[in-house]
């Protein structure tokens, strides 16, 4: 039997473990112990379910089992999309003690924990991220929705699932490039909360790059610890707290929405959003260039994009940021660096600076 | 100045108070100490916003105002109308921090405050009911929602509002039937719980219908706080004592469905539904055919229809009941009756005899 690794994110009565380790989506043991009704709908994409679904159902075992099989695809985050699961839904007869399964990346992550979330006010759910970037990141913390075309996740809840199971053997399967926008956020922990993390990075990279097991078990432990500590003191995202876990993420928001949804990956954007962030923390003296080069190095040897995208003018970016759920009474709010490991909001944000910043760095070949 | 009643709804963190009152949704200062940003969004309806938006835009007095004005009907409650306030809260770039304001009945009501629970994963909301319904019963308490062509308030979330201002002023324009609805909810509240607030009802419906100041005021604030103390005990319906709120829902909502949304009103489906739990009730033995017979009078003295309607088989009935959220794990629960003012959720429904007891009521003329 494989080692499963076990995390809490203390959330009081809305606490939960994230179980981590090869193998384990199909120990029905977890899912069935935090599923308290008979009914079970399995929602995948038909990308992943080829590859897990047929696994994850024999594990569990259970009379009522349903499965909503999603195309595959950002673009398919939408309202629409989640009106299709609320019809399948309520034809199957589903009650309120039903637990959905997200069974995918991100993108099923969201939309299944928002359909729970809706779902006559509220069911269970279950996460069973199956990339690198739900595992580390948007399986944890409660985070749930879909897009607008006017903004990535406009539309959403805080919904806590009852467990997180993260199989490591599904990188196995994941394209090259995905596994690097999963380490982007990877490396975002590092910069927000834990310098040694960063300094383990640098050194361990490669091996991350070859899915040595030791070593992406502990990348993967590290950073849902990081996210369950900073989800668990801030659980609405109201004290600030929470929103360092966006470092990036405002630059990479423009660039996703700017590009059109689905032409850079989110980890992408955001690798490319923390060095824009880190280079207008170098610009206000916060951090020294060398810092700066260092994060765009690292992220470069993850296989990263680190430049600006030259289709995105200064004065667009700033419209797309504009739109940000960080602005706070009209005001554009920052996650910027004071060093590598630390990272801060700030609302006093010099627009002109910035405008100069983002024109520079896209000139820069 | 006119004299503001004022119940609290005690839920820790999540506390509010209701303000009842006439003429005060004028008052700025209310909607102004309970909204923390500076965008303010009044969401209204065709036939309301004529009447009352003048007097409340009025009173605030407030830099960034906009108004959404829906058309009327409980057929826009609806996805499509939720989509349609989310573009039109991000095309006026509103962020996080904007305060939407519900001016209007329960429709309004649920769909102002499931738009306030999702956009941008939750923002602040008021409820300003102008219906006897809402402002006994809709617009306390957090449900908020949307309709499925196949259920009721099948799509919604638990927000609570910031505040509940209840403009007693409002009922003056309000068609006879919705008021005569309305005192549907306020009988539940005496049949639920409470006696001698029963007792009191069938000396004054009358006075009731008049809009008598003194008796509506005091209707209004003795549901609320019937309402206020159950929700407090069980604010997302977990233990089973806010079910409670619910009598006559189950068979209302079949009704409500069975004959397309909007024939019959709300408040006249839960009346009928009311007769039909009590005549149940009897049935089981629990209740004797006075009780039932006083129950039917007092709902008819308040000009409510107490007949089952004969369009709809016991078959059908049962099948739309199926559906139900308050169906556990398979199992019909019902709210039934013990005495008049003790209300309790079971789940040991015998579908034989509730078939038989629906098919001779359809069969009373």
């Amino acid at each position: 039997m494989t080692e499963v690794q076990t995390l809490t994110v203390n959330l009081g009565s809305r606490s939960y473990p994230i179980y981590i380790g090869e193998g384990i989506l199909g120990q029905g043991k977890l899912i069935k112990s935090h599923s308290p009704g008979r009914q079970l709908v399995v929602i995948s994409n038909e990308v992943v379910a080829p590859l897990y679904l047929e696994s994850l159902l024999k594990g569990i075992n259970q009379a009522e089992i349903e499965t909503i099989i999603l195309p595959d695809g950002e673009q398919y985050k939408s309202i629409a999309t989640l009106e299709n699961i609320f019809d399948q839904l309520l034809s199957a007869h589903c009650s309120r003690d039903v637990t959905l399964i997200a069974l995918g990346g991100g993108v099923i992550g969201d939309i299944t924990g928002f359909a729970a979330a809706c779902y006559q006010r509220g069911v269970n759910f279950i996460q069973v991220p199956t990339t690198l970037l739900a595992q580390v990141d948007s399986s944890v913390g409660g985070k749930t929705g879909v897009n607008h075309p006017l903004g990535k996740n406009m539309i959403g809840a805080f919904h806590q699932p009852n467990c997180v199971i993260a199989d490591t053997g599904t990188l196995k399967t994941l394209p090259p490039r995905e596994l690097s926008a999963g380490l982007a956020e990877v490396v975002k922990y590092g910069l927000i909360t834990d310098q040694p993390f960063f300094l383990w990075l640098e050194k361990n990279m490669p091996r991350l790059l070859k899915l040595e097991p030791d070593s992406i078990t502990y990348a993967i432990e590290q950073s849902c610890r990081c996210k369950a500590q900073v989800v668990a003191a801030d659980e609405l995202e109201q004290s600030g707290q929470r929103a360092l876990l966006n470092l990036g993420h405002t630059f990479g928001h423009a660039i996703e929405t700017g590009l059109g949804y689905g032409k850079w990956l989110h980890g992408e954007a955001v690798a490319c959003g923390m060095v824009m962030a880190a280079e207008f923390s170098a610009r206000l003296g916060w951090i020294g260039a060398a810092q700066v080069k260092k994060v765009s190095a690292l992220l470069a040897s993850a296989r990263l994009p680190v430049k600006v995208p030259k289709e995105l003018s200064a004065d667009r970016f700033l419209e797309l940021m504009a739109l940000d759920k960080k602005v706070k009474d009209g005001k554009l709010r920052l996650v910027l660096l004071k060093d590598i490991g630390k990272a801060i909001l700030t609302d006093d944000v010099d627009l002109t600076l910035l405008h100069s910043t983002i024109t520079e760095l896209a000139q820069t070949d």
